[in-house]
């Protein structure tokens, strides 16, 4: 009986993105005004979803919790009204995309979970563009 | 052409976390501030997802006023307003976690539905935590 | 310049509408299946909203990190994952419907508040009922 | 690294429910008051999931402004403030049940994508009630 | 102690503005889209706040039941799956605009309240669109 | 008859509360993480709502796409995907809290409304901390 349980979280983060090696047009041309130098941000909205057996013990797929505090370590304190670009090791040399944000999240969650679970996370940017990851 | 139809529903209700047969030291343990014998409550948002075919004649996977009345008899009727640990048989002896009420869910709604149909029931117990279940 | 800032809070909360002086006929008259006597439970979402003059040098009305830990204190810790009317004092004698509720959230707040500022309260029962109170 | 990203959009729209080649009563019998001669209306509002690998040039799946624009030509475009039997050709002789409309949307999208991508449509007819569909 | 108590309520309808003593040229510059002859629609969500001191018997401003049962009354029953400028005699003569609608859900609410009883109507008329009237 | 008529928009935006003529330490006492000198960010949401009679020639308000058209022009295309602090000269000397935002907006607005009508702006800086202004 594998059951997913979802719990939500929620950062605010300044972002911009581009590439070092492209010249300045060429990062207008593919980012726009996401490109803005002097940075622009987003509530970045997180779901972590974990899937497993229900624990027959406890009738628990794991403790949420337990979940909300591994959030709130690896993701909240890390990256809360943080500058993704300069205040976040991960992007230091990578492209803050919500693509490239949500397989950053799923890495370090994961990490911190039982190997037996499985994990999803979706990542809103906005309320109208969203990314999804599972590995 | 595989299509899902998704339909809501809600109920409130009260319940606690607990086992009979622990102590009420480890019960606080594992269950924290869920575990008060007074019991605490909830909106719990429900989606109930069916999948299957669109019969062609009528352009519907299933008549959605079917599913609203499936979900209205099974679930809100037996459910609503109701303390889940004292009123519902299914929890007399069930710890009423949100995977273990997804569970029963399930099996009540899919139980009235055609054989030949899918499903998949979210339940939110708060907006911030919700559970998935397919089977 | 009078602003409005507003902060948003949750609890969820177990409790039951009855008068210990009227008969159970008169009470399943007026309160329905709200009169369970095992009692049902909600997820309270809450809003406080505070009316001030913008301070000229912080441009802030109130800072919202103490308005958020008055809502923790007077609020959520007393409110959360508690039955209203067996676990929380203002309710032993007081019928915890919706209405009272805000009135006593209300005035827990106002409190704390400093007495320039003005306050107004909405409490969500549910995501479809809720009251609003201003004093 | 497969990714999926999602746009949101919303089209309003007038539709009926309903056979010519059935009577009256086999339609009223089916479709209840969604036939309704006259015509009634829902906000639709429109996910669409494209999954794919990141590129590692830009960090994109694909451009979400590229996405934007498939949907605003192929279905905003086409029918937004329309009444989907008289206005839209695909629904000449289809009925527009959300099932046939999220199949249609489908394939309008699905033909503008790259062929190495794959789609997912989510349609909500009303907040209550959503249909999904994924090829 | 003056509450404000509140209701959320829904119905979909189709509707076309425009004012059959004006050209067509004209109708298509003031009311655009809108003014479609074949009709767009749309899914109304309704908010009745209704405000007036707690009975210190029952704490109630007003039963919420009974308010559930003038809305569905009233409202519900009259515009749900229809065509306003078609199906609805207050619309036969009279543009249906959000404004206007907004404010003949007001007078036809307000006619079964009780009179010491104050009434607010907001009508989305999209997530994006919303009106207000309180007489 | 008055009635409030609503529109919705919003934008991204980077920020940094912070006095260039106070102390480091005192920025950090009084605006905590919000003083990062990096900046962070929001997907500020906004709420424009205007206050008239209905004329009754339109039955509208006013044309709420001249005021949708207001929005992007004031507000969209001097805000969105910027750096209030650097890239907009109204917080060149001004601390870019809520509050000193929604006024700002509010003024910019209201300048170009006809002058019988009045203005409120809500401004959401997160889902759960927004502030209300209207002169």
């Amino acid at each position: 009986m594998k059951v997913t349980v979802s719990r939500r979280a929620h950062f605010n983060a300044a972002h911009r993105l581009y590439r070092k090696d492209w010249s300045e047009t060429k990062n207008n041309a593919v980012f726009g005004k996401c490109n803005n130098p002097n940075y622009h941000g987003h509530n970045y909205e997180l779901i972590a979803s974990v899937t497993g057996n229900i624990d027959q013990e406890t009738g628990y797929v794991m403790d949420m919790k337990v979940l909300k505090q591994i959030i709130k370590t690896e993701i909240e304190d890390a990256f809360d009204h943080k500058n993704l670009n300069l205040d976040v090791p991960e992007f230091k040399t990578l492209n803050p995309t919500a693509e490239n944000i949500v397989v950053i999240i799923y890495n370090k969650i994961k990490a911190k979970l039982e190997s037996h679970l499985d994990l999803e996370i979706t990542l809103y940017e906005t309320p109208r563009n969203f990314v999804t990851y599972s590995g």
